[in-house]
């Protein structure tokens, strides 16, 4: 029988060591004894109520998990990749390892695939994996699509065999920096849909920039190396869709509260979980800076995050100036 | 001081007559002097209690209408604007012209742009409007965008200064064509999207047909002459993504009944006005066999309506076919 593991008892990583459980016996890789006791007596998380992990996964910390031969899937949040594959055993390094994390690194401004090839990983054995996949749903069955991306193929489609379900579809791409890239930034483009839901606007502005924040990822990720398909398939507008308009994306929720006036630090306590996108944009910020391209949306929202413009006045700026862009286009 | 007209008192007509009112006097032009009444009295619809007819807008019968200098704006349903622009007075084919309906004619398989030269208007006199402008937002005064486009660009830069306002944005195209065609299809899309969400399904099942509905949208909309950029602005992808995610929207409405098993004439008849996508679902799917390209969720679309296929069947195929799709350009 096949043996994954999955680093990280986050929504996402019991969500997908759940998937995994379909087909092959899983290891979910947790922080101490003490949360490994407490997910296995609740087979799960208390805020992920429908998910039940089925008998096939067990639950453990680092010390106490065997080398997965099979693979290792990292579902801990973009910042706390390095520090938790690092106190994983020198075995792991010679299995494939699947990054699910949709951020980039502080300080560094490293994708999550680079993270892991410093870490020790050859590239060929990374994959990373993308796509409209809020984690309550793909627990619930509802139907989702998935990208994986590697610059190996045999490593895309055996992680696209190991994952898919009926309901989960997973299809591959060798284009690892644009899936990753589009993961991290949209995430940043979701805060400032937030935002204006947290303002009042509706549909109407949210469409508005979510357009503009799919030219701003893409105008990004061409200049970084990726592929202009990636940003318009499911690792691009899909996902940037799903986490714009629904309030089930940790990232939208932040803004929204970042909008009623909640300080970003207290809104990240409330959120609870990781809020990738408030992370993500410094770095985003200066990769696009680097590459010499324009982010004015996601340098209204670390303008915000950072306290130097006010959530009304910073949202004000940016549909007067983002939707004169469209006319230029005209 | 400027004169126009609006067409039709639907929810979107009278929201273009109330902007087009802050600068100019403006006639709502609407069926029967009897309506004219109501509407007058009301100073407004019933179904839009957000909107009060500032004092410039006048309305009346098409034989009270004066003939407005400045323009005439065509905001009844796509089918409905050959015989509505017919009952007008010859005079009115000298003025400026701007159709708001986003679909395309059942039969003929024209545009609006098309039926309105086929009525008389030479083409340069001819504009279109369309973008991410769900009418009650607007009508409350939300932030929107919105994209006109004409073959002159004498003409769409005065529909601009005629329309925008602080929070209604309009930007210019000469891409008539693709904003046509963007403002239509993504109509059918959404009634895919709506059946999703009345099938239970959530956010990330929407964001897969968004993004495989944008695929054949440009694709059938690159086939008939438009242009890619189109597609990925506001009346492409912003008005796609308002329409699928939004529940203020009547295709989505219409694809939420439909999956719930009410008959589709029984579903149109509930939702009261016009649902654009029904009608232009046969049309478009015309256009894309002419120009040799396919159009899977609009075909999909078009078998629930014409009660060949189940909601749940069609649904499950489509996602099945569709999301194989998104591999081959891996």
């Amino acid at each position: 029988v096949a043996r994954y593991a999955v680093l990280g008892a986050t929504s996402w990583g019991v969500t997908l060591a759940s998937l995994l459980a379909a087909r092959a016996q899983v290891t979910l890789i947790v922080r101490t004894p003490e949360e490994a006791e407490q997910v296995t007596a609740a087979r799960g998380l208390a805020r992920m109520p429908d998910l039940r992990l089925p008998e096939a996964v067990t639950v453990g910390p680092p010390a106490r998990a065997e080398i997965a031969s099979d693979g290792l899937v990292v579902a801990v949040p973009a910042q706390a990749v390095r520090a938790n594959v690092a106190a994983l055993a020198p075995g792991w390094r010679e299995q494939p390892v699947l990054s699910a994390a949709k951020g980039l690194e502080l300080g560094s401004g490293r994708r999550m695939s680079e993270v892991l090839v410093e870490a020790g990983w050859t590239a060929p054995q990374v994959a990373v994996l993308s796509g409209p996949n809020l984690s309550h749903e793909v627990a619930r069955g509802l139907p989702a699509a998935a990208v994986v991306a590697a610059s190996d193929a045999a490593q895309a489609a055996a992680w696209q065999a190991a994952l898919a379900t009926g309901a989960f579809r997973v299809y591959r791409s060798s284009d690892v920096a644009g899936v990753e890239l589009a993961g991290a930034m949209k995430n940043v483009i979701a805060i400032a849909a937030g935002a204006a839901t947290g303002l009042g606007f509706g549909a109407n502005t949210i469409a508005a920039i979510l357009t503009r924040g799919l030219a701003e990822m893409t105008r990004v990720g061409l200049a970084l190396g990726a592929r202009t398909e990636t940003f318009l398939g499911l690792a691009g507008v899909g996902d940037l869709a799903a986490t714009c308009f629904s309030e089930a994306s940790r990232n939208h929720r932040f803004g929204i509260l970042l909008a009623q006036g909640v300080p970003p630090g207290e809104a990240a306590t409330r959120i609870g979980e990781a809020v990738e996108g408030a992370t993500t944009a410094p770095v985003a910020l200066a990769l696009a800076a680097r590459a010499g391209v324009e982010a004015p949306i996601t340098a209204a929202v670390w303008a915000v995050i950072e306290g130097r413009s006010n959530v009304g006045e910073a949202m004000r700026a940016l549909l007067a100036r983002e939707l004169t862009a469209e006319a230029q286009r005209g």
